[in-house]
């Protein structure tokens, strides 16, 4: 059985105001359609035979008021992803012990969901295949730095699958361009396939704490119900990623690369860059009018209007209480309202 | 008896998003404190035994909510000042047959309430022992071609009064700045002072069909009710300006120039002169931060929060369900935000 699993613990307000501490970007409609957590699951359930979402408690009922008929996983607490995918690995064992589970972020976009359609294809078929971790690399379009990078090996194990010679962690800008420049090296996307009994075995082996809580979290699941044993266990695990508990340390992974309009949706920068412009290149979603105003980004909510005259190269984001307007160029310096709204006392409004 | 009358139909989104058609502009505390028709029947207070404010039927419940202990005498329809001040006229009557009014609009900011009483008391009383129309003049500070102007003629008619020779209207630019250069020129502020019978044989001269209908209010309010006579006469009147409709047509009106820091809070770009600013020249009105921006106006509104970052000279207006985003400079273009609203099937935003 291929499981896909939803990591959809995220938080952060890199698009404030539309994302929020209690409301992150997973559960936004940043582009006008689906929310993001909605299109993934939608993706998954055309790979996947199961759809899985693993999320923080208090983030459950989002979950279930955004998408239909998928199982949700609820942490006790924040842990990161090596115990989320752990815990996701438990639950598929449950039902098969030949499981196969394919994570995916929650918050991502796809622009070209038959490209993505054929790497998730080859990304199960490796995994259930050969037994091995496999991801799904990001061809890099620009010398980002705010990504981790995997470094590709030799040759192919199989048509279209490389090995995978090391994980390596946000680089320098410098870094960053050499890996553009030398090809040999794709995005992190957090995107990864394997046997959930291998996952289970690579988590005992280089995070071991959390694999034997998994375990003892298996034990009490096989006797009908985890809920004490999770709840025990889980704020005692090491708050790890995948990537640096095992992907990093194991041997083995191999990568599919992939190139199907991938984007972490990381600021308002990157929402504009995916809506849709009209003649001006203004991108509008929601109510909203430009007069005498070129490349911004309007974006309103449900209700709402928002009118721009005389401006340009804007983003003027409105949602709920709050309202941002900072150059879409500098999207990213959202990290400075923020800051300053709590230096105002205005941290209610994050 | 000197009855202070507060004209308060006026309508209109010069303001907008604050200002809407349901909501005019003297209903907004614009620089953050009282809104500006409480400012205005609190200035009427200190200068005159009553107060009454004239406003359309459906701002009643409006009026009432902003202001208190004052006598509302509604318009069943919008007829302009002329109507309206008829309509005062009448009814200070009808308590004092020697009353003496003075209208004030109810959307003006005072920055120097000392000196605006100063005027406000030479009006009234030459008003009283005169018996002529007066007007307070504005002394005018830019070649503004938005106001009517009115041209003094010589001499003083007493100390601080001023003949009138004659009203204008809006002045082309060119025009204006000779105004302004000549020192002859007052703007019209909207501000007169006139004994009610008085008033009531001007419109029997000049706008004989508000005469007459106001002769028959007055006739109704004597036996004790004037509803239905006001329901039945208000839609046939003309709607015509107590300027075009008297003061350009009669003679002996006089004049007290007045300087006390006045503005009809015209626009966004005014109510950023009138605001106070910090350090880096941003005006603050509510719950908002500027980072790395100068002046720039910052309007939000009670609980909600606006944040600007990497922006200046911009006026970012947060009001209710609609935000304006504009540069300051060019705020007197919310005409083409209003436009484009309703050519994009937004009006219900208006």
């Amino acid at each position: 059985m291929r499981c896909a699993v939803i990591l959809a613990g995220g938080s952060g307000t890199r698009l404030w105001p539309a994302s929020r501490r209690a409301r992150p970007k997973q559960f936004l409609a940043v582009t006008g359609g689906d929310t993001l957590i909605a299109a993934t699951v939608a993706r998954a359930r055309s790979a996947a035979g199961r759809v899985m979402v693993v999320t923080a408690a208090d983030q459950a009922s989002l979950v279930t008021a955004a998408v239909d008929d998928v199982e949700v996983v609820a942490e006790p607490a924040a842990r990161n992803t090596a115990a989320a995918l752990g815990l996701a690995a438990v639950h598929a064992l449950a039902r098969d012990p030949d499981a196969v589970i394919g994570a995916f972020p929650a918050d991502h976009h796809i622009g070209d969901p038959v490209a993505f359609g054929v790497a998730v294809e080859r990304a199960f078929a490796t995994a259930e295949r050969d037994d091995v971790i496999v991801t799904i690399g990001i061809a890099p379009t620009r010398p980002d730095t705010g990504f981790g990078y995997l470094e590709l090996g030799d040759g192919e194990v199989a048509p279209g699958v490389r090995p995978v010679a090391r994980f390596v962690e946000k680089p320098a800008q410098a870094v960053a361009e050499q890996y553009l420049a030398g090809g040999r090296h794709l995005w992190n996307g957090g995107m990864f396939f394997v046997r959930a009994a291998r996952l289970l075995a690579e988590l005992d082996r280089f995070v071991p704490a959390t694999g034997a809580a998994m375990r003892a979290i298996a034990a009490a699941l096989a006797h009908g119900d985890a809920t004490a044993e999770i709840a025990a266990r889980y704020p005692t695990l090491p708050s790890v990623s995948i990537d640096v508990g095992v992907m990093e340390r194991t041997t083995g992974v191999v990568a599919v690369p992939g190139d199907f309009g991938w984007s972490d949706v990381g600021s308002w920068t990157t929402v504009a860059e995916l809506a849709e412009t009209d003649a001006a290149g203004n991108a509008i979603v929601g109510d909203a009018v430009v007069v005498d105003g070129r490349d911004n980004l309007v974006v309103s909510d449900p209700g709402a209007a928002v009118a721009v005259v005389g401006v340009s190269g804007v983003a003027v984001i409105r949602a709920g209480d709050a309202v941002l307007v900072v150059p879409v160029a500098r999207a990213q310096e959202v990290r400075a309202a923020v800051d300053a709204l709590v230096a105002a006392g205005l941290e209610r409004f994050l």
